[in-house]
This record gives structure tokens, C-alpha cells and sequence, in this order.
């Protein structure tokens, strides 16, 4: 029962790898905003597979529909549901998962907590899960844009231990990053990159990675104190996604190396209020935003499923030597920067909504 | 809106740093379990300030009541407030505040949010308000250990780029980490992490660090899907911590440059159902606790309040040379401790009672 | 923001009246019940229209599809989503609404909160909206039934100020509510509710009425004190359907007219613990089940849509004599049983898992 | 787990009836209000016992104390956490709840639903866990005055059957109610209820009642559609008293006998848009507020303690005449005014706020 989130822009997603469809429902999308399939469907697009070398050769159209919440191209305040069918299901693939669970999915654990083994494994688990989660995040950064004139870009940063992407945090575009199929915009990188995770196909392997990203234009106070801080939310709605490890905002990891007279921000007069001269806090301070960009770093490890043959239990205790099939993706790195963008930006609509309940008292 | 958490055991704590008190409520404790204020009271005594050189000089008794919700020394069921007074607050330590927000502090983003500067800046951004969380995750760590033998230890792993502590997440206990006042376990490089913190302390200066965890005991099993998953919630957590940069779960970072087949956890047999040969998953796979402890990892930025003078943008755009005044800790790591256990804690007690209300269908 | 409901078994519904499709994702449906669309359908077919003289002449199959969440027959434990597609639409009966708001719908209220107009009107306001209550509740009454033995029976009691329906609490069935079109398990009384009905159609009027229930079979200790007790929840469920004015749990409304030492419920031996001799409570005490059937009752208005002009004003503030058009129900108590049922199932469904998380303490 | 309610104003109650304290934290209320102890214990002065014959002896003086969230008397815009310490606490009249459960008491459900016997029989279900609701409803109350100028007042219309107290909704005021020691502001009727609770008091009998209320001042937009309807919210909210058996919004159960043309309420202008001629729908639509007074009616239930002797069973079957010693009131409905009014204003308050929260889309 954990398929909603969110408090005013709220979304609930469903549908397993191999069911029949996938989607969300977002509910709490302000009335009036300017909507259609198209809007959507572009992030999808991003995040299909059976593009180019690198990603799986599952081959899904992933086209959505929307069923409700829009009419006459504007959102009406109420939920809008999203439905894509899946249309290249083939449980077959899957007949090996009789025997044994795989190795670092969550065949296993989804057995022991539902008592029961889904014909793919892990049911939710699953990359095909994060198309509503796509869908849904088109939608929220669409309405940050419009609204706001909030924008999000993420991109892959690392591969397999790679040298880090050098990317301008203040200029990078989607279309940077959009510009080699690794979605890397550090042309000089990017290559390397491909070729890492061309050598793991190759072996039957995959490789994990790094992708980083920074939202522009957010207004200083957007973020809860306490438990729903930003940070804290982005945290929460990251480490939601299947495959990642770590995440990191403003300095991160790096940061607690520094000392404090080195690592604070300090504030600059800008044409509006206060800036920072540096942002080692990420944008964020005390859990609100202070009118910097907002910049985090996600670990993804490497998918779990390889060719490889893997020397492993049976659900029997007995030794299995496993071999997955199924149509993997070596890397998921360069579909998942569309998915990294949608949970950022249905962290950030919904923070914004609340931010907005809170009007001057008495008239002021 | 957003000092309560927790879904079936949810936490709400309140005070400022410089209010008459602080303190939680927690509902949703199941009835029965044998409590007094000594469980809580110890927790609160390790994250207590006034505690020798590494820490700040404010003396708080920190002395928690129990207003309700346990009666005869069992928990009834019902809500538990607890209230801890402030007694030695000293406003006057925050004159210098009204001219310009500290950097890298809560104070701009308070008023941008807010629309008000509370005396201490920041309100709830302060370390202050983690008494509460304190208190309120003793409740759930004594119930997990009652009710489930999960046993949650947290250590100061590292501080300002020092070597990482060696520590075995098998066999590590809450005595072996306060053995030493940095609550650093391992023996051989405890002293270097005191050096560095008396050395900021001696510039006027602060550090940050590394503070990792387990989690053991836990069943197979806990956790939900998609947006809930337990490291999710975890991540949600610990980014709530005041000064926490970052976080990893099981591999981390490390993970994402390592080969799928070097990374998966492959399982063996065990007593009962299957374990894993490796801990790379740290405890998680696809959300669901698998068996194996929960490992973690977090880092903490150094203090922003430090003596040393800033060269920053007061509230009117103009420059001024501030120093901090008022009794702050140069490392706040080793008192961190307690909150992270406190944190863990939380989650894992939440998920726990939402796993419970799964029962099996039709009487079987 | 506010189509989801519940907090381990949650409900999401969308889709407007004239919407290509409505429809729900239910969450949290414990794992492993045997699921298909015929236990849904049978509800879903119980509200639908077009059947008989007494309701609404639009002819909608209503077939319901599982989208996710049931795998070989049997709940996955994850989001089960429900699609209806709706295809007898006319948006050209409401070409009126242009010029004024039907007096006592929603058409006015929804231009105010969101500041537009839906082709239909009232957007969410309709009773199509249900559709999706209907399909997630008969999930969740099955799962009562099969997991708890607990049935739910609703029947219409009065229509347009008739005499109230003489109904056995503790042996009514389903069976004996659909035995007359009317829904009204009196078969005495049944005719003469038809007959007002009749009477109102004719007249191009509509009448409102009374729907009993009694929730038989649950165990004592279902419920949670203070903000949501069980008859909380009740109350809040079913106001929040099209056209309820009124809830009284057991005594009700003529329970205020007595004593205490007549309306108290003193307790008799029964085979398990103890009952009561009498059920003024409704089988709730202090917000909990007590054992005994749980019973309410609840006051529907007569549909505001009407076929008789109406004397009222335009979005202009002009005087305007409304007739509307449409195809509508002069009556909707007889179709709203099944949507009433499936309220009480989602709440009762929900107030047990809670209960099931409360385990004993220490191993007791 | 059921003692926080609302969505961006969060309401956390805690307190036993015989536990050293009750009180409330309030999340969310918006920051920059004026506020001291002064504004809410003026409410808890309305509630308190001890005050005449008409109600209980208990003498508390229920002095409220502030512990968070308001500074130089403003609020924060952080929790806000309400203290109110128990003096007058008297264990020892609950000795003869050791052998029986009281009749219509929640002494048997907390048992069956806790496994455990609170000192004081039901915990939570108390007339004193109201405190914390009134303290901080009287909080929300002050907001909604301040910033939108609406004003709740309620009252007791009938009590033991008597006829229905007559009164202006459009100008009846807190001070007419607190009028007469009765709260009913009839003052023809009022003399004639204050016989008939000290008939039943001297018979140590009890008796019930109505309070029926009126929000004036609310702007068209307040309420969302589906599960979170203004009315569906407050019945919940009044449905979560103790002793609370129905519930009705504008015509309730009259208007389910009359036909559509007499109860829609046409449309006619007004100086600001459109309001309507009659108010059967009590201000909502949709459940969505059209600008027209709230109306809504409560049925208490006569109280439980009775100094009668009652021929009930005890724990162990047997059979017992039971004599609810103890300080209790024949009549909780004069007590119970602020107390719905508290409720009121919880409701409304946190759907002003999740209605501002959307605003115009595109910068217009």
C-alpha cells in the first residue's frame, strides 16, 4: 500500500512488468493548465526501450492515453489517469524463476513478503513500473514550467567507475543531454561511456553508474521544515526508484571532508533579495530553497540481470548455476534520466502547492 | 505542515530551539509494551549537549516526562507526548542576527518562507528539535528489540577526510561505539578523529563527517513497493537530519562503478529460507528487507556556526564581516548518533506494524 | 485533491461523467484472494442504469477490466487498477448549462473553486463518479467476506416521506433487497415506494428517501479511538457520495430523545465474551466494533436535476427559466445501494488491516 | 494511530481522562497570527466542568500553556504544541470498573480491541480527550476570523425531546448562546431544557440531545470533491465526538421526503456573483461551499454514567447491578458547544488553505 505519494499533487501508480497495462492517476494537478498526450508522451518516449544499442531490445510503443481530468486541452482540477498498454509481454522469458530467485532482485523478498511469486519475479520491481511515474512527472514539470518557470535537467554523469561528466549546472539543457545516446553532455566523455557499457553487453554484463541534475528557478521557500524537507523528499522519491544506492545533494559526500569556514555558502546581494557566492548546500537550506538551483547526484548500481551464469541458491537450498533471460538493458543509466526528471518534479509541484497555501494573514 | 511522520506509527514533534520546551507525540505504539522514562531518557542522555570538549556548552538537563498514553509502566495504546524543558536558553546569543541571515544556515530561507525572523533564526532548522525525534525513536528501537530483536547501532564513521573506521556490522554494540567520546569504535583511530575536532575547535572552526549504521535482525519482508520501499523511507529520514548531505544504502556509491556480476549478491541457504553470500544490497532488495542486516551510510556536512568571521550579504544587500556568536559544537557527529538510531528506528518500527496487518487470506 | 481514501487499503477513483472512462487503483489488498472481474462486475451491474422505469434511461454496459494486480486468478498484493469505458455520452444534453447553473448541483461551486466549466457540469459531481467506489468496495466487502466472514447489506427504507421499511437486522440479505426493483426489502411497502417514485417520474419530478444498512459479523475491536472511529469513517464515506444530507449511527437522531437508562446497551453473556441485550450503540462503543451488527441509516435528497422549469438566475445574474435535459433518475436510492455497500466495505476493510497490525507484545 | 487529522493543518490530540495531562499540537497553521493563551482559553472556559449545576463536579481549572510555535506573540508557522495539566483526578471512583464493563461505555471495546484495562475504563474515549480539540480548534477559529472573516457559532437546540429551539442562522451569536447556562439561545425554550436536565440529574438519570450550528462568512470554492467534501468532512470530524449518533447537513433527513422542485435551491444574484434564494443544501454543493451559511445538526446521545443502577453482565459473564459512581454530567450538550464549534473550524480551516494553495496557471 505504498503506491501514492505525495500531499497536494498526488500520485498513485500501478501495473506489474508483464500485466496487461501500466499508468498513474495524478490527482491535484491545478485546473486550467494547458494539456495533451503530446506532453506526455515525450518523456515517455525518452524512457523507451528498444532504442539503439544500449537499452533493452524490448520493443513497446508505450503510448498513453489519458482517460480523465482533461477536456478541451485543460487540466479541470481533478485526477487525470494515465494508461499505457504493454504490448510486448512474453512471460516465457521468465520460466527459469521457477527454481531459484535472482540475485539481487526481488524475487526473493517479494516472495517472503507476499507469500507468493509473481510470473516476473518482483512483481513491482521493475523498471517497467517508473512508465506512470514518467507520465505522471511530464506532467508535474510541465506545470513548474508554466507556472513557475521551474526547469529540470538531469543527464548521466558516470559509468562504471568513469571519469565524472564536466557539465554547467547553470546552462545545461535537455537537448545537451539528449545529444548522445548515453545522454551524457560532456561530449569529450560521452564515448567512453558507450563504450563501457558496449564492453559489458558484450560479456554478458552490466554496469551501474551516476546521474546527476539540477533544477533552475525555483523561488526561495519551497520545502517543509522537518520531515518534509526538500532534500528529504527528493531523498525519499530517488531511492524510490529501482537500482539506486545514493544520493547526494549540494556537496554531498565531498562535503563532509570540508570544514565549515570552507564549505558555507555565503550570501551575495542579488536583484532580488540574497544570493549564495557558492552552492555547496545544494540550493537548499534548513530543508527550503533558497532561490539557487537545487543539485543532486543518484548511485545507480548495475542491473541485476545478466547472462552471465551466476552460482547461486534454489528456493530448495540447493546450488543453482542461474542464467537470466529476458530482454535486459546492460546499463539503465540513459533511460533513467527521464524518470530521475518526473520524481523531481512531482517533488517539487507538490511543495510548491503547499507553499502557495500559505497566504499573508489578515489582509497584508 | 509536515513535523508529523509515519504511517501506523506516526511521530509529531514541535518546540524551537530557543521555545520553553520540546518534545513528540507518538501514536500508534502498540498496547502493552512495558515503558518508563528510563528507556527514553537514555537515548537523550547520549545526544545531550554540555558533554565534555567536543561538543556545545550549553547545559540542558534534557529530563523527558511522559504526559500520557502509558499507564501502571505499560503503553496503552493511545498516544505517548513527551515533553522535555528547555532551561538554558540564551537569546542574547542571537543579537547579532538581525542583520544578516549566517550562511549557510535556515535563517534567509525562514523569512523568505515565512515571512519572519524567530529570534534564533532558523525556528525549527536547529539541532534543538531533534529531542524530540530522540525521545520517539527510543519508544520504537526498545519495541523493535521487544517485540522483534532488531537491534539498530549507529557510529561515527568518519570525520573531516579521515580514514574510515574498520568496524564488523555483524557483532558492533551501543557500548563498543560510546567507548570513546567520538563515538568512533574503532579504537586504533579514535584519537585522530578527537585531534580533528579539537583542532576546528581550536580555529573557531567546525568539521563534518561520516556517520554509518546497521539494522539487524529484521525478517524478510519489511518494506513496501514502489514509493514506501525501506530505503526510500530511510533516505527520507536521514535527509530530514539537520546538516546530513547524503546517503547510501548497502554498496552506495561504490556500487554504481562496479560490473553486475561482481555486484549481485548471490544466495546460500540458511536456517531458515535463504541469505545472501555478500551484502552489496545492503539488507534491500527491491525495497523489502531480505534477512541480512540493513547497512547504511550518511554524510554530514560541517556545522554552519562557527567563530571565525564571514565575509557575507547582510538582510539590506550590504557587506558585513559576521561572526557567530552563541555555544555551538565544532563536529556535531558524535551527538548525531543517537538521532540517526532514532531515525532508523522509526521507519523500520512503521513498516514493521504495515507488514503485520498483511495477514494470510481465508484462513490458512 | 481528495479521490484517494483509506490508509492501508487506499482507494483512488477518476473519470468525470462524460469522460471517455472512470474507473479506480485499489492499494493494499492483501495478497493472494481469488479475484476476477465477475465479483466485481456483480456490483458494478447493480448500480448501473438503464435498467427499468426506475432509473436513468443512459445505457452504459459498464464492464469492468483489471488492469493490474491479479495474476493467475489470485491478488499480487499490489495496485489493482479498474477500467470502465463509457460510451453512451451525449454532451449535447447539456448545451443548456451554458447560460445558467443548475440550481442544487455543482456546476456553480465547481466554477468557483476551479474557475472553469466542464462540459457536464459539475465535473466530479456526478453519479457516474461511483462507478469506481463501486468496483474498489466490492473488492474490499470480498475480501470481508472471505477473509472475515463480515456481510454487508444496504436496502432502501423510505422513499418521499413514506413509512419506513420493517427490515430484520440480523437475517436480511441481498437477495431479499434486489427481489423488488425498488430495492426495498418490505414487501408490504415496496409497491407503494415504486408507486411515489412513478409518481415523480411522471410529473418530471424526483423524490429522495432513506437507505438502511447493517454490517453483520465483525469482530469487537475494529475502529480507532478519537479521529477515526469507525462510525467517523462511516459518516465521512458516505457524505462524501452525490445527494447524502444525513447519517445516524444506531439510535441516531431518536436516540437524542432519551435517557441514558434507556438508550444503554447493558451486556449479556454470549458464547465468545460478551453482546449486548440491546444495539441502541449500532455495534460501536467509544469509536469501536463491539461484536454487535453495525447499522445506519442515511438521508438522500431528491436529484436536483428535474425536468419541471425552474425559476432561478443565469451566470449573468439574468433571470432564466431552466429546464433540464439529460437523461436522469427521478429516483436514485434503488441503483445507490450497491454504491452505500461498497462504502462501508472500503471503510470497514481499511479499520481491519489496522487492527490486524497490532500484534501481542514479547512473544506473548 | 488515529490522533492527527487534517491535511496542511494537522491536528495531534494526546491525553488520557486520568493521565497527568491532555493537550493538542497544531501543524501548520499559517505563520504571522496574533495569538496568545488568551485567545484559546476563552474556548477551553466554555468547555470546562465544575461550572453550575448542569454539569459535572470535577473541578479543573484546564489552564492552557503554549509550548511552541508563537514568539513575541505572533505564530511561527511551526507546531504549535498545547499543554493543559489534569489537577482534579479522583482514580478511586473508578474502583468498581475492576468487575463490569459499563453499559454503552468503551471499557469492553478498548479491552477486546487493546487487551488491556486503562485505570480510567476507556482511555481515550473521554469527554476530557476534547481539551486539545478545543484548545486548538480555538486556534483555527482565530485564523478563519482573522484572514477570511468567518465566524462558526453553535448551539443546543434540543435536549430529551423537547421541541426545537428557534433561531436566526443569519445573526445568531456566541454571546446570544452563552446566554442562558444552557447554551440554547431561545430564550423561551431554554428555561424549559434546563428542567428537563435537572429532572434527569436528580433521578440520577441522563439525557440527549441536539446541537445544531451555523459557518457564516465562507467564500464559494472551499471543499473538494469526492472523499474530501466539506459536509463528509465535518461529519467525520463530528462523528469523532464521543456520544455523537447523527448527523446533517442543510435539509438532512427532513429533506429526503421532499420532491426535487420544492428542495433545489434556485439561484438568484447577488452583489458578488450568485447566491440562492432558500438553503436546503446548507451552503454546499458538491460538496464544495457556495458561499451561503454551513448549517449542520448533531444528535447526542443521552451520557452513559448514570448513577442508576443497571442490570448489565461483568467480565466473567456473571450477572451485575452496576452503579457508575464518579463526577459526571447528566447533560454533555451545554459542554459540547465549543467542542463542535472546535471541530468546525478544524474543518474549514484546512480546506481554506488546500483551496488557496491553487492559483491562477500561466502568471495571469
Amino acid at each position: 500500500m505504498s503506491s501514492t505519494v505525495g500531499r497536494l499533487l498526488r500520485v498513485t501508480t500501478f501495473g506489474e512488468s508483464h500485466g496487461p497495462a501500466v499508468g498513474a492517476v495524478v490527482d491535484g494537478c491545478p485546473p486550467g493548465l494547458a494539456l495533451d498526450e503530446a506532453v506526455i508522451q515525450a518523456q515517455l518516449d525518452r524512457r523507451r526501450p528498444g532504442q539503439g544499442d544500449l537499452a533493452s531490445a524490448r520493443a513497446e510503443a508505450d503510448q498513453v492515453e489519458i482517460l480523465s481530468g482533461v477536456e478541451s486541452g485543460l487540466t479541470l482540477g481533478t485526477p487525470i489517469a494515465l494508461l499505457v498498454r504493454s504490448t510486448d509481454r512474453r512471460p516465457a522469458d521468465y520460466v527459469e524463476l521457477a527454481a531459484a530467485p535472482r540475485p539481487s532482485h526481488a524475487d526473493y523478498t517479494t516472495l517472503r513478503k507476499y507469500g507468493l511469486r509473481p510470473a516476473s519475479g518482483g512483481g513491482r520491481a521493475s523498471a517497467r513500473e517508473t512508465v506512470g511515474r514518467v507520465a505522471a512527472g511530464a506532467i508535474a514539470a510541465h506545470w513548474l514550467r508554466v507556472a513557475h518557470g521551474v526547469r529540470i535537467v538531469a543527464w548521466v554523469e558516470q559509468v562504471a567507475g568513469s571519469d565524472r561528466a564536466v557539465v554547467d549546472h547553470a546552462t545545461v539543457t535537455s537537448t545537451d543531454v539528449d545529444a548522445h545516446p548515453t545522454r551524457c553532455p560532456d561530449a569529450a566523455l560521452a564515448p567512453q561511456l558507450e563504450a563501457a557499457i558496449l564492453a559489458a553487453k558484450a560479456d554478458g554484463d552490466s554496469v551501474g553508474g551516476v546521474i546527476a541534475g539540477v533544477c533552475r528557478g525555483l523561488p526561495a521557500g519551497w520545502g517543509e521544515p522537518v520531515f518534509d524537507k526538500l532534500e528529504a523528499l527528493l531523498a525519499r522519491a530517488f531511492l524510490s526508484l529501482p537500482a539506486v544506492k545514493g544520493f547526494e545533494v549540494g556537496s554531498g559526500f565531498a562535503g563532509a571532508a570540508l570544514r565549515g569556514s570552507r564549505h558555507n555558502d555565503v550570501f551575495v546581494p542579488r536583484e532580488q533579495g540574497l544570493g549564495t557566492a557558492t552552492n555547496r548546500s545544494g540550493g537548499v537550506q534548513g530543508g527550503i530553497s533558497n532561490g539557487e538551483p537545487v543539485t543532486f547526484r543518484l548511485a545507480f548500481k548495475p542491473p541485476a540481470s545478466i547472462a552471465l551464469a551466476q552460482d547461486t541458491a534454489g528456493y530448495d537450498g540447493g546450488r543453482v548455476a542461474l542464467r537470466v533471460a529476458g530482454r535486459h538493458d546492460p546499463c539503465v543509466l540513459p533511460r533513467a534520466v527521464p524518470i530521475v526528471e518526473a520524481m523531481a518534479a512531482l517533488v517539487l509541484a507538490d511543495l510548491a502547492l503547499i507553499q502557495a497555501s500559505r497566504g499573508p494573514v489578515g489582509g497584508s
